[in-house]
């Protein structure tokens, strides 16, 4: 399928569009219509689930903090891109998507070096000609007001601040796992289109504190994972493998490399969809030793949808230092573990896994239900016979129990499953003939369109421990 | 009890607490934390099934917004409060509540009033004593990085520039009720403490287009509700009597005022601890016909919770005006009620209307089972005879089924039920020594301190269905 379906399908059916268009757009940024806003919502909940199950916490701290933080964190100083602006037509370009774009393989740590990249290849704007030079670096963090406040480029820093909180709630155990949901901004300077690169987006982080390798065990997965090796080895064996024949640095990191690949798979993603691939050295964080992306195919290109870091002491250490604060237990600063996944290109990635035509040209949207959008849709066969006010009396009942659902009675029978069709919806309900008699529906699933008969009564039931409880029918 | 009690245990248990401490503070923001986080989720969960209900779309738009939005909405040219710093010492003070702080009953509408009235009262700095004077209007919206860009002082904008296609998706029917929750930014002059006057907030809005009061019906409630009218009138009645004798303006006000009311009571807000408000004129913001607050008592001070506003036409007439977008639905602007929740506020007076303590003197937060932050915990009687075993194996199958639960082992029992009590967990099981024999455990309630007896086996199909099969049993 192309890519290009999947945003046309997000746009005319209601996941997501680009914001601010009444007035002329703004790049970079992404509303997320009725449908997007439920399915980023249950793949929010469903990633806590699988962490609350590891015991792990939440925290929700502030967008915007004050300059104290990334003094710290070292973002102040280092996050940054090169950039190059035409001096003749005014585009800006991020100096490493615009090498990569023209085939240069080099890589510029320095303004200097950058500089001298673009001499040495005669680099000229690709838009109207002008030979390029004078790169800079760019701050990617937004500045808000006039006080000395920043918007966060990422969650995490709000979990460290706050460690020793955090700390005290875990009555003084270790390890320490947390969670935090939220938006963070970065100042792209050439946001790339439908929700890949944007200046406004959603995180999902974890990190976890521990202080011996051995705080967590030995992860145990049946499924084996595609590995790149920044060494250039491409592998497929287990975690586990991985970490005893030391390809992965440590127990903790397996542990949520592993924690992490089995999320996706739960999220419906395919196994041979998806890869980790290591850090080369000189690409990682400032704060890094040791990362993998989990990355998936999209369109041609492998997209990082979640960063795996290893980010030892380095943050506690930092802030340590700049506050005064001894962030210490038993005289050793914890290392952590940072699990950051990305919440707008999960949601576009599992929209393009999911999607497919079947043999007759209708298009699905294969998600999982417990992520799907709308939980159930109900229909009357007929608008007659009283099979429409059977349905809404139904649908009157239901929503009760779960309100994420749908009635229509508009079109044909084939025409409605269609539409559910093509926005996930798992299981659709319909009213015939002879639930008059028998006070029975159908039900018909999603991918396999297999229909099976029900109660009203028992339907009511099964849809108190939706979705497992119907699932199970089929 | 004491509001401060409310505020201590916030911080000792980990609700919320005031954010960047370790850098010394910034006024403003605040952290939930690992119980706050959930909380407030389950808060937005209850309130989203309540609109789902009622057939409301979502939608989840940007926090950064061009100004264009802001030129049409008119907060450029109006959000701003009237403020005055003190010359000799810098305090910077809202006009209004300096005013209000010192006893002086009147209102200025322009920097030119709040001059005069400096003067009339010689009103001085209350911290150094000098003599204040030069009122200025200070814009409350943040503006981000050197672009054209700033943070929203409300979701709602969001809402109205997405008419069309939120229209479109609804399959150009009308009445149309759009949720969205999120942040809101405003740069307060002096933020207040805890929760209620915050520089970053989080709403839950709806905006409700209709083109006939119609389109709604009169609503159906049981409670009486306490009304305050602009006139001074303290009234006690049905909203829909409130409705029929004229002093609700219209039928779609009515629905949504009620439907507030009965969210609230859901929520677990006791009906004589809440009124709705009606503003004054001159107090009402630069869109609004009519409005009414939903205030909570709070530490002497009625303080608004939820603001229920008619709109009009004026935010999709002025965004049609500024973008020449045709908003019109056959050569009709579309009408606007905008019930808006303050979220924060939400969860602090929860948690204040519903602390108490026991006969004993022990701390209880007699939370709705649906929005506790822990739905239940899990304790062996002893930790030896394998019962701390058994207890961790049932906590083990829980967590497949419900992961936010929790386990403990420490302290006599009694201690354990006080700390949940404390945190508003409604269930604590007990594996005793009987469960060795029969399999069954204790499941005590947290209000009534009451015990039953089931089977885990049980337990565990009750839990699918959680919370309400619990609560069936006492």
């Amino acid at each position: 399928m192309s890519f290009d379906d999947v945003i046309e399908l997000a746009k005319r059916r209601g996941f997501f569009w680009p914001s601010y268009m009444i007035y002329g757009g703004s790049s970079g940024f992404y509303d997320y219509g009725p449908l997007g806003t439920l399915l980023k919502d249950n793949i929010i909940a469903a990633w806590k689930r699988e962490y609350a199950r590891e015991g792990a916490i939440f925290l929700d701290t502030p967008v915007i903090s004050p300059a104290d933080v990334f003094r710290a964190s070292g973002h102040l100083e280092k996050f940054s891109d090169i950039a190059v602006k035409c001096s003749k037509c005014g585009t800006p370009y991020k100096f490493e998507s615009l090498i990569k774009s023209l085939g240069i393989n080099e890589i510029a740590k320095t303004v200097d070096e950058a500089a001298a990249i673009l001499e040495k290849y005669d680099v000229k704007c690709p838009k109207c000609g002008e030979k390029l030079k004078n790169p800079y670096d760019f701050n990617l963090m937004f500045r808000v007001g006039s006080n000395d406040l920043y918007l966060r480029p990422e969650t995490a820093q709000g979990i460290f601040i706050n460690f020793k909180n955090l700390y005290n709630y875990a009555r003084n155990s270790m390890p320490i796992i947390v969670c935090q949901v939220g938006k963070g901004f970065r100042n792209e300077i050439s946001p790339r289109q439908a929700l890949i690169r944007m200046r406004e987006f959603s995180q999902a982080e974890v990190e976890v504190f521990y202080i011996e390798n051995d705080d967590f065990p030995i992860p145990d997965s049946s499924v084996e994972l595609n590995m790149l090796r920044n060494t250039g080895d491409l592998l497929k064996m287990k975690v586990s493998d991985a970490l005893r024949s030391g390809i992965i640095g440590n127990r903790v990191m397996a542990y949520f490399l592993n924690k992490t690949y089995e999320i996706l798979l739960k999220l419906g993603f395919q196994p041979d969809h998806i890869r980790a691939r290591e850090h080369d050295p000189g690409e990682r964080a400032h704060y890094s030793s040791e990362t993998w992306d989990f990355e998936y195919l999209l369109d041609g290109d492998w997209t990082e949808i979640v960063g795996v870091s290893d980010r030892g002491t380095y943050d506690l250490g930092r802030h340590q230092q700049f506050s005064g604060e001894n962030f210490q237990i038993d005289g050793r600063t914890p290392k952590v573990v940072e699990p950051s996944y990305g919440l707008d290109r999960i949601l576009l990635t599992i929209m393009d896994s999911s999607y497919y035509r079947r043999e007759n040209g209708y298009k699905v949207l294969r998600l999982d239900p417990h992520i799907s959008p709308i939980h159930m849709a109900i229909f009357p066969l007929q608008k007659r016979d009283d099979l429409d006010k059977i349905a809404k009396d139904l649908f009157e009942k239901m929503k009760n129990i779960d309100p994420f659902i749908f009635y229509d009675d508009s079109g044909n029978i084939g025409r409605r499953y269609a539409r559910q069709d093509e926005i996930g919806t798992p299981f659709c309900v319909t009213v015939d003939y002879q639930t008059k008699d028998d006070e029975t529906v159908t039900i018909r699933e999603r991918d396999s369109t297999s229909q099976v008969r029900v109660k009203i009564s028992d339907l009511l039931e099964r849809t108190r421990s939706f979705p497992d409880s119907l699932s199970a029918l089929f």
